[in-house]
């Protein structure tokens, strides 16, 4: 399995706090804890790369894409983000992550506002697990917590297929924190946590649960759609 | 209620059979049957007129929009596509119609290749009721039948939320053939037939449908989703 | 319209503080506000009357059931549980509340164990609104408050098919307090307040959600399923 | 993995015909094809067993249960058609074929009433793949053909949250044939082809799909729900 680690590299390039989080990038944090597994092979593209790193061919390569974007989500080209969403409906994973809520891909996919309420004070956020039998759970308990950015409902996405995780937020709120759905071929996972500002990508749960959510969106096909004309299987009469 | 009907109307001015059918455009004969039903007020816009006649003011004032296009998919501009989105999720209720399952707006909605098979013989097709007690089926029957164009599976879409028909055709497929979706705060009813050559928008149960559909999509609200910043509700003790 | 409000009707009779709350028991508080509604009967049965109130006369011209129940589930005969649950496949609406969640006909219908977490230290519920456009949320706003038993997930339901409400408890925990789901002909709105030792009943939020539940529940048709022969529509040639 | 298959068995020792076809009863015939899968162990149970073979030790020793019946749907009893949907809530999976549609265990875990139109016709059959992506179509083609019994809707079901197969017959009708479902931790593939007069558990896609559909329905966990009693995580003040 061949895994691509996408992140808009900036915070980290432009805030020590965050440098000091995440010395070489989320995604190479998150490179790290996904290439202890045995057999995947993971690389990472960022924003400033030509094509944001994100080739036909390296997308053709890709089974699993994950996602960390927040401040320069328009900077990503329309012609990158339609060729994401496309490769999903041929049947790759996706991962967005935290405040991916508002990628192009994501939104592309999703063809909602995926709005949500914030509040940047890091407050204690506990994620209950409504899904213990669910693959991207494995490992978890009823419920883990860190200290985070609050994200807070209605959050405009379609209602999810699985609803794995939710939220409680020590300042009053809910969220809906691990979600699935599927699109043409490709599986979909958002998973909440992970503002730059917290060492939510150092924290054992979420490596956990994003370790399940790479296996449980690996691909099964690749297939491209497309319109065929179909001659008839059975003799027909047209109307008269 | 406000209803407006949008056309490409392109092959009703360059196919004498279909301008047969529909002498003044597919949109005229939706437009005759629905504005016969008490209290609906029914516009239509085509392709050719500005902003192929839905701009800001006449979408703010549509509560349900119906969609037929087929040869012209590619001439609707990206922005009143978004438009369109924008207003659904607002609230609007939206029946794209037949070959508008490759319409923009529905692709921006849905987020998947809406592909599918085709046959253009004119067989029979039985659409049978899955839901009668749908208030879409309402006054519908076990099944009706037309002689139309075929759609066949798979149909890359979402899963429907609900699925109120599925048509058996004489050549030998299926297809979901009345099928809801809800995004952002409107309502989707995709509904299969009328391709141009064939009087399917003259058939009784094509016309009830259609009725009933823009009956249930009938928005409750218009909501703009935005992402605010709040304030906590219960006090907050960030992580020390 | 006419509407049946079942009641246990056991705590009012047994404990003072219920009953200073509910004089004339659940039931009749319920019928207060619902009989207010222009043009809807309002009838009420108990567990005590013969065949706990829900004859096949009552229930078949009942259009929507409430029900409440706690310590007495077990009390309610398997006969008048699997009445119930037919009466919903026809079409009857059905709104369990709170404590219900144990209730027989509603684990008849969702088939699975209906589990939960409860502690009941009436402590501050917050309930988030999903769903600003969805019938049932009607007049709500982006939340409201309530203090009451706690439940917290994860509730042994099958995915809703809309979730409109989820809780904030104040001890940490979080529930999917609005949930829907179509069974048969019929549609089921759970909601989670409503412990007797707790003034919601009368709370104008509460009310509000379960009128505008009733009004969404309204059946459509009275459809009893049956599995019959039919002869070929079509010519068939039997393999030979 | 241990995998068992019930079957009620009693077609094959009273009809010539259908002992022809499946000579040792259509649960050893499935056990033959399944036992090939590497390390899967095969067991049956049949009605006529102490307990329908079906005891506690044997459901808690089985990782998947298929289930065939017919003609004796009723004479099952209730206590074990409620011990085998309490093992798929625990997490077991269950494979439902053709007229299990009506088994007990089936319409306790749905809690519909599960109908549907019929014919023993022996007519054409053409099963469409919506989902070639999926697990359970894995190795399927664009559609395969039977000549079988002709089940129509509507058939009463709860909405499946994945539709992988819809039948095309030849005398005219659609069904839903291949559906999931998830109930508690439990996965529930419903698989229509199977009437006991059709060498259908002979072919080779019946056999590549319900060898798919064990596989898929592996269970992930063993979790029997309670309704626990939760102590507060965070500090409570109770309304004054």
């Amino acid at each position: 399995m061949k895994i691509t680690i996408w992140n808009e590299f900036v915070h980290e390039r432009e805030n020590e706090a965050v440098r000091e989080l995440y010395p070489d990038g989320i995604h190479q944090t998150i490179a790290g804890f996904l290439s202890t597994q045995a057999g995947w092979k993971v690389g990472t593209a960022t924003l400033d790369q030509p094509e944001h790193g994100l080739t036909e061919e390296v997308l053709a390569a890709t089974d699993v894409l994950l996602w960390w974007g927040h401040m320069a989500h328009a900077k990503v080209s329309d012609e990158v983000a339609e060729r994401v969403q496309r490769r999903v409906l041929e049947g790759m994973g996706f991962l967005p992550l935290h405040s991916a809520h508002y990628a192009k891909p994501f939104k592309l996919l999703l063809g909602t506002t995926c709005s949500l309420k914030w509040r940047d004070d890091g407050e204690k956020e506990r994620l209950w697990n409504l899904m213990p039998g669910h693959p991207i759970a494995a490992g978890i308990g009823d419920f883990f917590e860190l200290h985070e950015e609050m994200y807070g409902e209605p959050f405009g996405i379609p209602e999810p297929e699985e609803l794995i995780f939710v939220s409680w937020f020590q300042g009053g709120e809910v969220f809906r924190s691990g979600c699935t759905w599927r699109r043409g071929h490709g599986k979909i996972f958002y998973f909440r946590p992970g503002h730059e500002t917290f060492p939510s990508f150092h924290d054992d749960n979420v490596q956990r649960v994003i370790t399940n959510g790479v296996k449980w969106a690996q691909p099964t096909v690749n297939i491209l759609d497309d319109c065929p004309h179909a001659d008839p299987l059975e003799p027909i009469a047209p109307a008269s």
